[in-house]
């Protein structure tokens, strides 16, 4: 039998020494860590980056097919991710959690593992949070803090009309590995003695269960004297990312749909399920890419990067936001993915 | 009638550029605010200081009693004490906020301007958020981030032998103030018609319902060149925060019952309820006072300020964490208050 530990046995103090008591230090910036009222961070000659990101259990995560493991990863990186998007170096993290007394010391330990995991890999400090009851479910607050270079960091609102947009990796992956594990499920429930039909199905599942973040785009970009003119993360659905800079910025866009990066395991999904890959990866959220604008000059730098698909361009803000189907139709851009849906 | 908006018709992008349209900048190095993936903080040749703190319905707040500004602003002040405790300015706050679908932007409103009017007074930047529903009860996750002078900062783990135990202001008026509003809440719920009876009562509730942080404290210090030994805030109780110090700073102590700073109104609430006023001061929280030690020879200075009481001493740890109480009794401090109790 799996020993249980209930949360009361250690008490608030008890469970956070208890949580935090491997984390390692990677940052010469963190002077003062978990432990006291604050932290303590130095960022002589750099500015601070500063995200954060609440996730509730029902809303954003479903624990019948979210590891605590995968969901401790996943919260880190999730905010990770909104630095990343700034041009800028994550460097500590905080994390809070609102637990019922459902959740054993074990089941927290798990989850812990898992920011850990994060944290070892992406080499960001957990600095501190606070643990307390929840009535009901579990809530999770992580905020993270980065450092860039003065000056440095990108936002959303600088795309300069004639800019190239790209998107790192792949897109559509997650939406289709959240439909995947809800069908099944839905099966489940119905009928408790089926097994799960998973086989194949890792990479939907993976980019739905455990995300990375592009600190490899950000080491790209620095490495090749690249700054993009704008960048968000995409974690709302790359239609709706494209609708956020296009907005701030104050352009309009040309989108290509052949140009849409979408993996191959995706777009075989999208067929098993009787869905539109390019709707997936227009509407679909959590992929956790980069959408980036860069001058159309940087164009000979990124073709040495794989991982970056150039998908449009911006336009004049009259000229509307648009999406040039295969077929040569256009369509205007919806926040839900395009207006075709409607029709 | 009350305009009553629903959350949905604004959507989440629309509820927090109308939650966030009236925040000024307080400070120089808030360079980006809201309204990105991150927010960015310069903070040349300064160290940051980040706490965080979760509050959740039903667990910490009640909203049967709670005005909702006045819940947005003692979110705001919880972390800014922390701040305090850390002998750092605050500078940004972030808020994350999870709501269910019985919150109207009107409820929304009145919880940002308490959260406005904070960050006014303590002239701090809000400089980022999330925006969530919750499936039930509100969910509040403020971070707040702070800047000192290089190794400026006090922690709890550094007090020394031999050094004055201090309290800012009073202790206990908050748990008084939450005694009388659960009582009459009690009463209301057995007989609806029954008016609640708070005359005479507003510095205890005020204690509760609206604490202040010791910005002036902190001030205090840096004006008379006075460095605490160790320091941290009042949240869950003054017996609970010295044993916090002294096993961090691995030392003992002895308090003096008869120097506890006891507000006369507190004092008078505590008989009315039949309390014990000092075991009031000792095991209530919430008060956002300071604790903090101070070398013996910094006597003279604060006797300058009338809102810090001298406690007791720290001692070697051998001799325990002892209270001596008016008739001259010695006992063990323990969490909740002192031993006493169990006898």
């Amino acid at each position: 039998m799996e020993k249980r530990t209930e949360i009361s046995d250690l008490g608030e103090f008890g469970l956070i020494d208890h949580l935090t008591r491997n984390f390692e230090i990677y940052n010469a910036s963190t002077i003062i860590g978990v432990g006291d009222d604050a932290a303590v961070i130095d960022h002589f000659g750099k500015q601070t980056v500063v995200t954060t990101d609440l996730l509730i259990e029902g809303i954003h995560f479903d624990l019948s097919y979210t590891p605590l493991k995968h969901l401790g990863y996943k919260s880190v990186i999730v905010n990770l991710s909104d630095v990343y998007a700034m041009n800028a170096q994550p460097t500590q993290i905080t994390v809070s959690i609102g637990i019922s007394n459902r959740f054993s010391v074990e089941a927290l330990d798990e989850f812990y593992e898992g920011i850990y995991a994060a944290c070892k890999k992406y080499k960001v400090d957990l600095v501190g949070g606070d643990t307390s009851s929840s009535g009901k479910g579990f809530i999770i607050s992580v905020t993270a803090l980065g450092e860039v270079a003065p000056d440095k960091f990108v936002q959303r609102s600088t795309a300069q009309q004639g800019d190239l947009i790209c998107v790192s990796g792949d897109v559509g992956g997650a939406f289709l590995g959240l439909t995947l594990l809800e069908r099944e499920k839905a099966i489940y429930m119905q009928s408790p003695g089926v097994q799960p039909d998973l086989e194949g199905e890792d990479y939907i599942v993976g980019k739905l269960l455990m995300p990375e973040a592009r600190k490899d785009i950000i080491a790209f970009f620095e490495k090749n004297n690249i700054t993009p003119t704008s960048m968000q993360d995409v974690s709302d659905g790359l239609s709706s990312e494209i609708l956020h800079i296009t907005k701030k910025s104050n352009l309009g866009c040309m989108i290509f749909e052949e140009k849409l990066p979408i993996h191959e395991k995706s777009r075989m999904a999208a067929y098993k399920f009787n869905l539109d890959p390019t709707a997936c990866a227009l509407s679909g959220g959590e992929d956790y890419e980069l959408i980036f604008t860069l001058k159309q000059e940087d164009y000979e730098k990124i073709t040495l990067n794989e991982d970056i698909a150039v998908i449009g361009y911006t336009t004049a803000p009259e000229e509307g936001t648009r999406i040039k189907t295969k077929g040569g139709n256009l369509y205007d851009i919806t926040a839900q993915g395009w207006n075709a849906f409607k029709g």
